[in-house]
């Protein structure tokens, strides 16, 4: 893997990755040039125990881009400059114009509850040069270089992080209208409540087994066999039989693996050709763009060993049926108890039945 | 306050309320006469250390009722029962037809993570006869009956009940189809995580400063009151300086209470005042039927007492703007921290300045 950084005129970072090498001279453009001043700021929640991040932006200059205008797209119109560059390059990776968190920030507002500043980091990862393609299509090969791109930004977090969490949000139904394939990386200075909550089930379970929790249940959903959607030798894709959300999908390794560094090169291309498989599979259900919600869970950032933790993926897709939303509501956001009107095995049996071939996709 | 219990055909109790004396000799009607058989169960979810329910509903006979029916109305024509009767009564309490938990569930599936049955309840609490009004246009002393009904309910919880939450779910931006004014409460077998997790952190705080945590933070809001939108000697309506959605309120008497039934007469009907103030100022901040999702939360049901936590309504609305969704994404629904573009201070000044009269309420 090749990689560059740059540094966008209003201060940003770009770092463009490829297979190949990348070429020299590539200038980063930005939509603006004015200095990017977010100074987001953290308040505890003292009834739920948590941090929440508060962060108003100001607009920018008055920008009336042409209707095609994709900032996510190479600048083709100098006049119109997008995030990225021309050039000969695979997967880019840049600061958020409007971070939630920021390394700069400083001096949180004095309040009754304790403040920090956020000292996060909120980045976006472009996959392809291609605003019309989407991650089910793009080759095994480039899952694979996203994968690796992920564990470079896990090894490049500032001193202040404590938890990388790679995402990406898809679809109208989750929020996202700009439609050029692309995700995101949060970098949290502590470690959120979801994977806090994940390690310590985890580290329990690994204490009273000596043994690791999801390789663990792995082994029976490999055993039980009705859920699973992908299987090879390193890794696996099924319907959890704990699953949330009706169409939820999880893609882990087999063997235990804490981060993304931590895994062989046979394990990640393994775990490429699962992620494309269910990706497939999720566009080929009803034949539309599939949306979702898909995070990817490592070990926290703190020296420390983590055999307990389990390097996984999981996709919350916010449809159950093709045309009807999961409307999260109050017993899942008041109570935290999710109610699912389907079982696991009955939608794992529905993905099961997608007929894909990760080697010669068709175009959505 | 009067209540009379009654039998639908179908099995399912429905429990009338009134400030009057009920008639006697109302039957209880129901959409269908086939048997609700519902059968949910609950999953353990190893990762998240959660419980999962799972209830897959057989649509009954073919039910093709005319356009107008409203199955929450009081039944008008005999060949169509909706789910409540004729009659004089102010609020009505029934079974879900559809429910996520259920009292009557037996021999959860054998599954490869631990199971039990859904022993709770899943009730729906109709507010009003009248299907063109909302919450915020009943008069003060029906929202005054509702937390009164919604007290009844916890003391009558069946025996395995641990935890008794009402909530309402207002909008099609929350899923909801049903306009007639109504709620729901959920009965679960166990403290589900976030009353879990608010108790926990109102325990820890109680045992360090042998204080409330709400009551202590509501009187630093009093002090700062510029997040403050209804306040008088008993009852409390705030932004919450830890406020995870734009327009988060929530609603709390000021001296510490556990429960609805701890709640004095004077406690009561101020907390009906401020919730009658809350939901008038929402529906006219952008004049439109403003959608939420409102929960109360009180201690959990364990025959000890809580001093520690503190009876209290959490509002959690969708928008953000007039027209635009706050959506629940990447760090929302995978990491566990919100992250809020605007600051509490912001929104309450909004909602302090939309004027309401609470004693000569507007139609909608």
């Amino acid at each position: 893997m090749y990689s560059q950084e740059l540094l966008k005129p209003d201060g940003r970072k770009l770092t463009l990755y490829s297979r190949f090498p990348i070429d020299e001279g590539i200038v980063a453009p930005s939509p603006s040039n004015e200095k990017v001043a977010a100074n987001p700021h953290l308040r505890w929640h003292p009834l739920r125990g948590e941090w929440v991040a508060y962060a108003s932006h100001r607009q920018g200059r008055t920008f009336m881009p042409p209707p095609q205008y994709n900032p996510l797209a190479p600048t083709s119109d100098p006049e119109f400059p997008t995030e990225l560059p021309q050039g000969r390059y695979d997967i880019a990776v840049f600061d958020n114009r409007f971070p939630s968190m920021s390394i700069a920030a400083h001096d949180p507002p004095a309040s009754i509850v304790e403040t920090l500043p956020a000292n996060g980091t909120c980045e976006v990862v472009v996959f392809t040069q291609d605003p019309q393609t989407a991650l089910s299509l793009l080759e095994v090969d480039r899952l694979d270089l996203l994968l690796q791109v992920w564990g470079d930004r896990t090894s490049k977090a500032p001193p202040q992080i404590q938890y990388v969490l790679p995402f990406e949000n898809r679809g109208v139904e989750v929020g996202v209208t700009l439609h050029h394939p692309h995700g995101q990386i949060y970098s949290y200075p502590f470690v959120p409540p979801v994977p806090a909550r994940m390690l310590e089930c985890q580290r329990a379970y690994y204490q009273q087994h000596n043994s690791s929790l999801l390789p663990d249940l792995i082994q029976q959903e490999i055993a039980a066999s009705e859920r699973v959607i992908y299987l090879d030798e390193y890794a696996i894709a099924f319907v959890p039989v704990c699953a949330r959300y009706p169409y939820e999908v999880w893609i882990a390794p087999i063997a235990p693996v804490a981060t993304f560094n931590d895994l062989s090169v046979e394990q990640r291309f393994a775990l490429a050709k699962a992620l494309k498989t269910v990706t497939l599979k999720y566009d080929g259900l009803w034949n539309r763009p599939f949306p979702y919600l898909m995070a990817w869970f490592q070990a926290p950032i703190d020296s420390k060993p983590h055999p307990e933790f389990q390097l996984h993926a999981e996709f919350y897709p916010p449809l159950r049926t093709k045309d009807r939303l999961k409307y999260l509501a109050g017993t899942e956001l008041a109570a935290g108890m999710f109610a699912n009107d389907t079982l696991p095995e009955e939608k794992a049996k529905e993905l099961q039945a997608v007929v894909v071939n990760i080697e010669t996709p068709v175009k959505l």
